[in-house]
């Protein structure tokens, strides 16, 4: 049964070419490169023809491209080489607030290593503002080795200036890492750049293959033991047959992508300006612009993403999420985050190449039935019922609202840090302790009607991504977000009723 | 045009196995086995019975093992993780003097660390001796955090006492880690070892693939950025086609060795015993028993390993060496510097499964024209001529031979370096400052008749080989070799004639 997978962010399928060349080359490049005799040599021209176009579709020199094993090892190998490389100019790292994880791991270890780093924020849209780098290595508490961004980001879709940034760490003697992992399908990465990373699974190459490129004149020292493949760059026997798919895929994507960018651009802004219409409480996020073309992300009110991305997989969808309940750790993306928007319900659809239409249909056909459907079950309010206190406490059973100050709010509640000295107005308190996304928002949405208008409701959570949809909601439904409290346990959350 | 390969120890040609799962897996494992949708639940499928297969091959239960991006990753990671999960222990390594690169490499990275290093030798045949490790343990600086012996050597196919090394490391309490790179394809790895690594393209799997194994209860701390996949032990994405390639070919690959290795080891003893008769002045070295079935190295004695290589390459035939000259560092292999054999004209011969009596008995029968015609350019004496002072000189052009004390042989010669003070007896010096391996040990062979019996030759050398081919020489000649001294440029090595 065909299946549209819309989730070619995290991995694509192979791409014909890739098969191609991959098939091909299981024959011609398993032998040792570096040996003298036939095999090897015809492993050496393949190697070498994989790296020509490879770099071709950079934009670098073939002897400024190595090949490593992933995407992941391009960043934590090149993040760590360039900074090793510039150790004696400094220790300070710099990267945007949504760089992918491999990124921030990356940058945990320099820290970990003695090292400092500082994050650039982004707006509301996921973007960094120009000028943004370059305040950034101002603000550095000495000088910067090295700054990363992304081309473009992998949960929103939003488009980075990075020719901007390149320019101002250029201005500052600075070298820009840009992980072009999401982006590099769709052109080269324009700008004067010093590295760049990227994945071949993510264009439909094969797995096993990333891409690090190093523009000559960057200080640039490996890490970790020696070996002699790859410039010294990337430890480990070559991996032939995947870099020539990796690089012929590459080729070939680009083609196509010249062509598909405008359909699925257009699909994609099918999607976000019809998901509001179509699904009530929904918030789509990223740049409406600036952004990749096949990529388009929303999150949706009182919707568990676990129970969505289930629902949806059965009705034949294969999306991804960055709500928290998704993540195996209980914390929302760090992008939505740091975007500081609503991170439950979150669906992420990324288009492979080539997606038809009527999927796209199909999907926007199923998608209100299938939120409905999660909201029922979770006794999530409907939109008209929050300015009542009809539904309150149906839901979840034994959802703790009491009336009164908060300090008289019971064990869970009680105590300064809910509700300070002096601050004796009457509020509801809502006790969502060990509750997890969306159950603190779908309670606070259940009450907010039990205040009179200028009235407050604080809800105790200790659910991370409380932090972030509580702010979200009053955000979309026009309440006021009076900011956070530590309590007795977790956090109290502070609202206050605007109409 | 057929060709016989023979160099599996290098990189064995993809196994049809391997091949076919691979095909399979590519429509099947290309996306994110960390996903919740169906594509991701398949590729999860896929990966944990190629898991399981591989650890069951292995011999150590499926969440023990990790599929690295190769061996080399493997040893890098695998030692660098388990020296850090026993960092309180200690910070000594121990390894053998015959271990692959990657190991060498490790170790010295441990050491640029603030670590300590020692290495376990070798015997002629390049074997540890029982009771080395314990012996090693004893004498370390301080506790010593971790061991590694490979199963068997990849130069010269002796294997190693693995099992006793494990025994007399559980004895100390420390980890032993096995790279059982060469001989995993023959079964697994007997004894009480608590590490084991492996590379898939060795056994006819794919690139792009090592192993990875980690016994519960050893203390093990991953190094470098965190990453969640393959349990924080391997970061990036996880290559599922060829894993799952890796896993179903080790398993049919280890079928077939079953089979195999007695038919194999009976060609290899065909080698062993007929090249010595059918070539003249060749050192077959490895042990002659406790050997890998598949592989033999030889040494031709006044043969240009490079050249030697290009010309069995002519006759179709596809060896590796371990001869500096062919090594691109110009320093000779460090296994057969351990094992102190020749190692000028250096031949390894691994023969892959299925390879037929027929290839093996065409270059028993292409050899001896082949080393003869590259021993003739390069003015190798006959055996017969060594005696006499016939063609001394007249090979090279310009060999720079002097009668007298050594102190007067001119100024590449001069000075109380070659010859020490008091020194003064008759002897020849032979200068081949700046001349390659083989062309000293050959200059020397030309004028060792030109002394009395029980005089003395000087060679002047500044070739890294020269250091392990002219006591080598002196061994296969009967002479008597009486050690090297710094000269002003190079070393001075000194041969006294016995016969």
């Amino acid at each position: 049964m065909y299946v549209p997978y819309f989730d070619a962010a995290s991995s694509a399928p192979l791409h014909p070419v890739a098969r191609q060349a991959l098939l091909a080359a299981l024959d011609e490049g398993w032998a040792d490169p570096a040996r003298l005799y036939r095999e090897g040599r015809r492993a050496r021209l393949l190697l070498d023809a994989a790296r020509e176009a490879a770099a071709d579709a950079v934009g670098v020199r073939p002897d400024e491209l190595t090949f490593t094993s992933s995407g992941t090892r391009a960043l934590h190998d090149g993040i760590a080489g360039a900074l090793a490389g510039r150790r004696r100019a400094g220790r300070h790292l710099v990267h945007s607030a949504v760089e992918h994880s491999a990124v921030l791991h990356a940058a945990a270890a320099h820290e970990a290593a003695g090292g400092t780093v500082a994050e650039v924020p982004v707006d509301r849209a996921g973007r960094v503002a120009p000028g943004a780098y370059a305040a950034a290595l101002r603000a550095a508490p000495g000088p910067t080795a090295l700054a990363c961004l992304q081309s473009a980001n992998h949960e929103v879709g939003t488009r980075q200036p990075v020719a901007e940034a390149a320019a101002e760490c250029a201005e500052a003697g600075v070298p820009l890492l840009v992980d072009a992992a999401q982006s590099l399908a769709f052109g080269p990465v324009p700008g004067d750049w010093s590295l760049l990373t990227a994945s071949a699974h993510k264009w439909g190459g094969p797995s096993g293959v990333g891409l690090l490129a190093v523009r000559k004149g960057v200080r640039f020292a490996p890490q970790g033991p020696a070996d002699e493949r790859e410039s010294g760059r990337a430890p480990g026997f070559e991996n032939i047959p995947a870099v020539l798919a990796a690089a012929a895929s590459l080729r070939a994507v680009r083609e196509e992508a010249a062509a598909e960018a405008e359909r699925l651009r257009e699909l994609v802004d099918r999607i976000r300006a019809r998901v509001p219409r179509l699904v009530p409480d929904v918030e789509v996020v990223g740049d409406p612009e600036r952004r990749l073309p096949h990529l388009v992300t929303f999150s949706c009110l009182y919707v568990d993403g676990e129970a969505l991305l289930h629902e949806l997989d059965r009705a034949g969808f294969s999306v991804s999420s960055g709500s928290s309940c998704t993540s195996g750790t209980l914390t929302p993306s760090h992008v939505l985050r740091a975007m500081g928007v609503l991170s439950e319900g979150n669906v992420r659809v990324s288009l492979p190449l080539g997606t038809a239409e009527e999927d796209v249909e199909r999907f926007l056909a199923v998608l209100p039935d299938v939120v409905r459907g999660v909201r029922g079950r979770l006794g999530a309010p409907e939109r008209a019922e929050e300015a009542t206190a009809a539904s309150a406490g149906s839901a979840s059973g034994d959802s703790g609202v009491s009336a009164g100050p908060a300090g008289s709010a019971g064990p869970g509640a009680g105590g300064p840090g809910a509700g300070g000295p002096g601050d004796e107005e009457a509020e509801l308190v809502v006790d969502s302790l060990g509750k997890l996304c969306p159950i603190p928002v779908i309670e606070l949405a259940k009450v907010i009607g039990e205040v009179p208008v200028g009235g407050l409701v604080t809800v105790l959570a200790d659910d991370e991504a409380a932090r972030l949809d509580i702010p979200a909601w009053c955000a979309m439904r026009g309440h006021t977000y009076e900011g956070e409290r530590p309590a007795d346990r977790g956090t109290a959350y502070r609202v206050r009723r605007r109409a």
